[in-house]
């Protein structure tokens, strides 16, 4: 018998391989929000927020195709694309951000952006949230990793609860901001104990990977002082909220009003182009270039920087964060609309929403798994996240159109209807 | 007065940042083996690596920007393209190396290929050499980095003196690889004291770092047998040997004989494109891939595939490992003719020739730095490298031709005269 796509996959990369779906999509062509598989079935993407300005943007393979054919060296040769590019990047953050590392993906920005704060602080500590993802180099996998590494879990990093957890509160407070940051206060106090002292609180400022929770604005003040009175800095992740996804604001920092010392970015940077950075202060940069002699051969290449750039302009030229913000609320009120007996908070921002779905209370995550099931049969791609995967997770490029939201929300209520109200799995 | 391009280079990206010479190639576009600079001067490139089977070589911008006009997106969804690449990858290679990952850079790939030898091995002790390089995340950061880590360094990486140090001897042994086991025994017995054990022993087979001194066939048997009876495995980080750059063999780890349990690769792979690879035992993928939810974004992404799967074929349809030992062998002919006082030795293989150059005995790097500045400004890119930087770093791309290697060798003979013979800086 002939080898299955699958076996074949198994054969080459091994085992327990993530794949999206039981019955996995094999894509081979995609143009915008729209995705087809071998068989010629057409994908409504509401999911990937790689392809950032929508799948093969014209503009995009364009500048790849241009540059590929011109010069694609690295930064030990003068080039101004990198220039032009961290100059337009730079100009979309805050003025003390002025500076950038490119890297290739962003486990490496991340990983960096550590040892940025490790030089500048002197402190070794790390503090992160309880159920995220940063990356996975050896040091970022540790924040996430539910396997301990060989040798033990570095001593350095501490985990507080993130905001959507049910363990969020605290002796003598009231607000679930007051109990936050006295969970980071207890981190800062262990670190200090042990000797490691406090290098950096690193979170994704839209705790994307823990369902992002409706948190409000100002949310991370008390947190940060506590962060930066103890002589440690603030990086906030830019790697799912970035580049405008939210609607309201280009980074999610600026969404939830906190002031990061070191920023990092990746997956939309470059519309899929291994692409990531790191943007920080000068007097940071200078700490960690001083010690560090830091070169990523691929890192800030002149293609990268070019398909960086081009993505870059798409956003602006085709206003897609105006895009995100219109279509998202518009999207935004017709789930509002939708009725399931377990829907339990519809919720998020521009073109990152989910629903959240509960059974007797409890997380329904075997029913959101096969809701995504039948969306993906209805050619619909969605995906799920939180802690317990009991929020539908809806992310699509941002070109995505009201029309795209209708369909989206149309075969949404039907696939509810066809799912039932079970959560078996 | 107008900001200068390096200014404007320190303004956005930081102080500190390394460039090759010290008046540095504004690089603007490139072909083959030539590279022209801003001024529409022309350089010969002997030097650059990456861009392996030529710069801007047709056939991989081709490929790559077919894919990226047709998709680009990640594993999650099933891709004939990473299938087909890491068949013809794994055909290159022993044929207990089946299968692979891909990642975006050489960092990621040592960094993950470590912590595959921890989980298989169930030690996480790191040998490897001590004037080598495998890359710039935290933890392979820590097998090169000169400045310790804010916290301290990782006490359970180990470094051995590398097979040019003078320290490379040994009580009542002869010859150089028994002294070389001999150290890589110490750093079994600290390891073992100390709590570890042996995960992996991690080396550049051509010690390309270390000025790549002449090592007989079989130097690391020895080494290789301790570091397998203390229970670890052997990682060869082919980013700089591989893809038959030495000319007499497609790996630099069948060049010295030896047969790794991992090997990794990174720079030549897809000509610039960021991509690498650990390419390992189905039994060590298991034993990692069922202890980690390892997932890498961009990593294999079709792109990326399709750019790698064309170099590989440049490489086969144009000869290139041939051309490299036909025109590699002529050139050290060649570079073997050069008469001048301070020339210790002329060496290497292929495409990753050296000459080293001495001074009463003691390295002559401020001597080597000249040269390679007169031969910029004499149209002709080289480097340098070893422990010292006093050997002289010819690796050019792989369709270097005799007429090329003629230019470089008579360049080089009269760059040596202007230089003069002293060492002063």
């Amino acid at each position: 018998m002939a080898e299955s796509m699958e076996q074949r996959r198994r054969r080459l990369l091994g085992p327990s391989l993530p794949t999206f779906y039981r019955n996995p999509v094999h894509a081979v062509r995609a143009k915008g929000v729209w995705l087809w598989d071998a068989d010629g079935k057409q994908y409504l993407d509401c999911y990937n927020n790689v392809p950032h300005v929508g799948h093969c943007h014209p503009k995009v393979v364009e500048a790849i195709t241009r540059q590929a054919k011109t010069l694609n060296t690295h930064t030990r040769y003068l080039s101004n694309l990198i220039l032009d590019y961290v100059e337009r990047l730079t100009g979309k953050l805050s003025a003390d951000l002025q500076q950038a590392v490119l890297t290739c993906t962003g486990s490496e920005a991340n990983d960096l952006a550590i040892r940025m704060a490790q030089r500048f602080t002197g402190n070794a500590g790390i503090i992160a949230t309880d159920n995220t993802y940063h990356g996975n180099t050896a040091l970022v996998s540790q924040l996430s990793s539910r396997h301990d590494p060989v040798g033990g879990r570095l001593g350095h990093i501490k985990r507080v609860p993130a905001p959507e957890s049910a363990s969020l509160s605290g002796e003598g407070v009231d607000t679930r901001h007051e109990a936050f940051a006295q969970h980071v206060q207890a981190a800062i106090d262990d670190l200090n104990e042990e000797g490691f002292g406090v290098g950096c609180f690193l979170f994704c400022p839209y705790f994307a990977n823990e369902g992002f929770p409706s948190v409000e604005r100002g949310f991370l003040d008390l947190a940060a002082g506590r962060v930066r009175g103890a002589g440690g800095i603030l990086i906030a992740d830019e790697v799912q909220p970035g580049f405008g996804r939210t609607g309201s604001h280009w980074w999610g920092h600026e969404r939830i009003g906190v002031a990061p010392e070191i920023v990092t970015m990746g997956k939309p940077m470059a519309n899929g182009h291994p692409v990531a950075a790191i943007v920080t202060r000068p007097d940071i940069m200078a700490a960690f270039r001083d010690t560090a002699s830091y070169f990523n051969t691929f890192g800030g290449n002149p293609v990268s920087c070019a398909a960086a750039l081009a993505t870059l302009e798409v956003i602006e030229e085709e206003s897609l964060v105006e895009n995100a913000r219109a279509v998202g609320e518009f999207m935004m009120d017709e789930l509002g609309k939708l009725e399931h007996p377990l829907i339990a908070e519809a919720r998020g921002s521009g073109f990152f929403l989910g629903i959240e779905f509960q059974k007797d209370g409890e997380p329904a995550s075997g029913f959101v798994t096969e809701v995504v099931e039948e969306m993906r049969n209805r050619g619909i791609l969605l995906g799920k996240t939180g802690r317990a995967g009991a929020v539908l997770k809806i992310r699509p490029p941002m070109p995505f159109s009201m029309e795209n939201a209708s369909q989206l929300v149309e075969t949404l209520g039907a696939a509810l209807k066809a799912v039932g109200d079970s959560d078996g799995d």
